[in-house]
């Protein structure tokens, strides 16, 4: 069965056959990470908007892959080409042909529909579908292939110098600040800031799907972050590729996640005297956004010391976003993937905290963060603001008080939980319906 | 660290673990779909029947991956000799050697299990324990090895010739079709069908744990398409063997998914005006099993419209089976997996939906979804109305009242919701009980 | 595109690819089994307890790794050297280099915190939350250190004689024989025991996230058996390396897996007349405790056996421990992990099970199974001890009786839900607040 036949050996297949495995395993986990947002997200809205959500999460991967594929990779190639004077291959993905260039596509899509779904989670309970739907299209199709055409295509950026090995920014930092300009356009729930400016929590219908959700994103955050680490091998088989240093990606993210979870928990305490669970969930997220970026070149200290860092900046920057901003950001969008990815970009430009010969610049780094935050906040701000004028932004108050699941799907997530039906509620048919909006005191808790 | 030693480098066992290494993930992912299944079904049933839905869905794994070991390899090789006259080896899987034949065994275990437990989810809230796994022995022994010893094993319709790359008739197919028997011959839940022949919707208790179990699925069933072009190398690692192809099954996967989401999404907002998110869900698994079966030849476009029509044609298939067929087909299992799955393995036999060269017979197509359809139905009638005619399909009245939960299995799956307890209820001690037959009209919504 | 080029291939190269594509897949899905525990916890306790049980979980994973890494793999190496008389190089993991050796460290640390998050399950509902972090600690620095440090790591009893193929007594009856102490020390939850020795069942909140979490973690454990016959090709790409035997692991993974539930669940059914859910679920995962010591050298039908086994037993050894020895193991983590570990453990030391040459003493492994369980005993004793000397171990009654997540996170974790409100209830804001500890009879059921 063994047989010593080495002069057959293609070193070429070899070399594709093992990549791909890899590749393809990974992009499988990031796929799944859309699970992962779906009950992130589910968990932390009101149960009459639960259903809206998850369709939410549905059509963003459903509209943005197809738009991802007729448009988005063609706007990426052509930015990437335009901005650095270069030539760029008008519709190569459209070959007849079978190609393995598609994976690198799928594997392309994936970091682009986790950009787009973050928004969602910011905007939830009173945007109108349509107005998602079509930010959707113009994110899948434009707003990120510009920023992936501007960077890791090729383009000026790339040129420039930067970096961003996972998307902490490109990805993360993009989607947070998405969304939180797109809270800011649509403007908060109702009976979610008080007439004298003090702010009402409207808690999640279900911590347990959120922790879920977080659990399932940190698994594919491993295919998300050592999965870029790939290919395992040169093309021609004759040395480890990316490989080497996918020790050091494995162990900072570890570190990072973990360091995350204890920031975010450390200042809730501190400002509570208990340990919310939210901010320990979101806290490893945060703190995984946190090292997104220079997983690949921090030492391992750095990683908690960053990944603790973007945990505690949380709740802080949580509550400088609803008191001062007066932003709803529902599933706190910005704090956990919008500053934290802020945050890792920026400080892999300090030379401490990566290994030696690093050698990021601080300055691109700002550089390229103010051009990625500046596109992003432009570019949403424009697609929201037209729909905000055609009055096509937001349900009618109505809606917004039965919920989006009955107004906008008409359906009940639950519809055999939630009801007591009081008759004290004076003839609105069921209490649920009433959390947002004109309720009594007792009924927002 | 890198010595260039070429001449001691064994060809076999590069191939081999490369090779084993793809299919064993691809094995755990499409495993993990019976997570999937549990969600997706446990969600669209009335909460007084999700543990017995759960306790159906780890069953069908254990008994029979069982059966499928002791007899259903057997079979699956006797029928693929004997309907080509060839020879078989009888129990060669029964080995005392260790054996990485096993791994295949498993590989084929997994899409076994899918078919078994697609039938689950449309004889939903009435059916016997006991009648359920009765079928599912019969089905993993018997009816599902007749079906891959005939095609995939070798037999008479392979020789034939026909086109099913990864199951959509073979697998999904016939599962969906052999839910819509069992369901029709153990006859519609309790109060689904008014006296007059109108239909009564009975919504699930959890559209949450649906789309959980649907991301579920389309993340394992990136590992069932997928991992189907298998393996990557030629076992003398002189080429790529199976996986040249494998970028267009991630494309037309992909796409073939979104497109079923936006058709099913698409239909049903014709018919009511509002984005059912049930309808999305199932239009994503309705997309993916109608390019199951030719997603390796199908070009990019072909698969937007296939996957497209699969998703279209599920509001409307169900609703003629609602209507017209009334039958109850809890989860819409059959024009998910049935219907859908018959429309792909027809549309692969039209050429302008394939790549050049692919060569796949129309009649042949026919003949192959016909012997397949014909025996999954026959077999599944048999075993169903056997059991039928012996008083052992079905539970009695009161129990279906009570719920399955608490009359097969003694438990409450949810002891601290839903039970408003309401004294009005006359004497019966949970409103919840009562949710099916003989109840007011306002306890069904 | 495929060129021919033998003389440049590096073996090595190809080798630790192959090899570290694997270890990194398999550890990955090891990790999800954290987001199983977490599912399969959460389901099994009260709704009042739900974001504790979550919280624990998600801080088990983030200050065990943490420990894992600054303490545990240190203290590892420091027993394997002692205990041998060799040597050990301090701090080696802590280098500024980039490593593979993190890798080696990561997929070291999911087997570590799956040992950790056990615990967890026993102690549910009454254990203050920094003392279960202060035994996380404990657990990840030292008490699961040594026992690796013994074993795996090439310790005394490695030099002795004994055989644990991937955890089954070193992870899993670690686990549970540390959950059955601490639980033991903490006592029980309030009303769980009457005053005249009789048990009350204190249902889980819900069956379905408890099914979700097992299926999860079956997914996992494919990730943690098989993943453990790594690495898949010898280093210089000579050889298959412990992959040959993968088919056997595959195999009777599967077979032990399905034979606990049938064993579980026929047991159940003999003592109820009813097929109990959760019997069924965790009769899967103590079938696959059950074999995980020994799954790579027994036969198929000694999986069956040892698998049926361990989920018979389950049900009695749960009773006994409820029965006679008054301890509230929440979970049921010692009979799943605990005694299905211990009886896997020393089945496999009778020839009749294992293929020949397996060569495997039953006394060697008497000893083993006896030193991990004294050495988990008394080190979690001594912790849990203190603790409890201190006064710090166990919440208030009032706190008990208000649920932890209130008490402990200042949470709800179904703000929507399972509120009746009734006024009947004389002045308790929240029937749902007061399941456990002076209830009224019914309230309990």
């Amino acid at each position: 069965m063994l047989e010593l036949l080495p002069m057959q050996v293609d070193a070429g297949s070899v070399a594709t056959s093992i990549n791909y495995v890899w590749v393809l395993t990974v992009t499988f986990l990031i796929f799944f990470m859309h699970a992962g947002f779906a009950m992130l997200e589910a968990g932390q809205v009101r149960s009459k908007n639960v259903a809206n959500q998850l369709t939410k999460n549905m059509l963003t991967w459903s509209v943005g892959v197809i738009m991802f594929f007729l448009v988005g990779a063609t706007v990426e190639a052509v930015i990437a080409g335009v901005t650095t004077g270069g030539n760029y291959s008008l519709f190569a993905i459209f070959s007849p042909e079978s190609t393995l260039g598609w994976v690198d596509w799928l594997f392309g899509a994936v970091f682009a529909m986790t950009a787009a779904t973050i928004v969602s989670g910011a905007v939830a309970g009173r945007m109108k579908l349509r107005a998602y739907v079509t930010y959707t299209i113009f994110l899948a199709g434009v707003i990120y292939p510009v920023v992936t055409g501007l960077t890791w295509a090729g383009g000026a950026l790339d040129a420039f110098g930067f970096h961003d090995f996972a998307g902490g920014m490109i990805v993360h930092g993009m989607g947070g600040i998405a969304g939180l300009t797109a809270a800011a356009i649509v403007g908060p729930r109702l009976d979610r800031f008080n007439d004298d400016g003090s702010a009402n929590v409207i808690p999640g219908h279900s911590i347990t799907f959120a922790v879920l959700g977080t659990l399932i994103l940190c698994f594919g955050w491993y295919g998300f972050n050592v999965g870029t680490a790939a290919a395992p091998i040169a093309g021609d088989a004759t040395a480890l590729a990316d490989f080497g240093y996918v020790g050091r990606v494995a162990l900072t993210t570890t570190l990072g996640m973990a360091a995350g979870a204890l920031g975010a928990a450390g200042v809730a305490t501190l400002k509570t005297g208990k340990v919310d669970t939210l901010y320990v969930a979101n806290g490893m997220l945060a703190g995984l956004v946190g090292i997104t970026s220079n997983t690949d070149i921090i030492t391992w200290w750095a990683a908690l010391v960053i990944g603790g860092l973007a945990g505690a900046q949380l709740p802080i920057v949580f509550e400088l976003v609803e008191k001062y901003l007066k932003i709803d950001d529902v599933c706190a969008v910005f704090p956990v993937h919008g500053s934290a990815g802020v945050l890792g970009a920026l400080l892999v430009g300090i030379p401490i905290f990566t290994v030696p010969g690093a050698g990021v610049s601080l300055v691109n780094q700002v550089v390229f963060v103010a051009v990625i935050a500046g596109w992003t906040i432009l570019a949403t701000a424009l697609v929201f603001g037209v729909l905000k004028a055609m009055g096509q932004i937001r349900v009618s108050r109505e809606h917004e008080l039965d919920g989006l699941d009955v107004s906008e799907h008409g359906v009940d997530t639950y519809p055999e939980f939630g009801r007591p039906d009081t008759a004290t509620d004076g003839g609105v048919p069921s209490g649920r319906l009433k959390t947002d909006g004109g309720v009594d005191e007792e009924e927002v808790n």
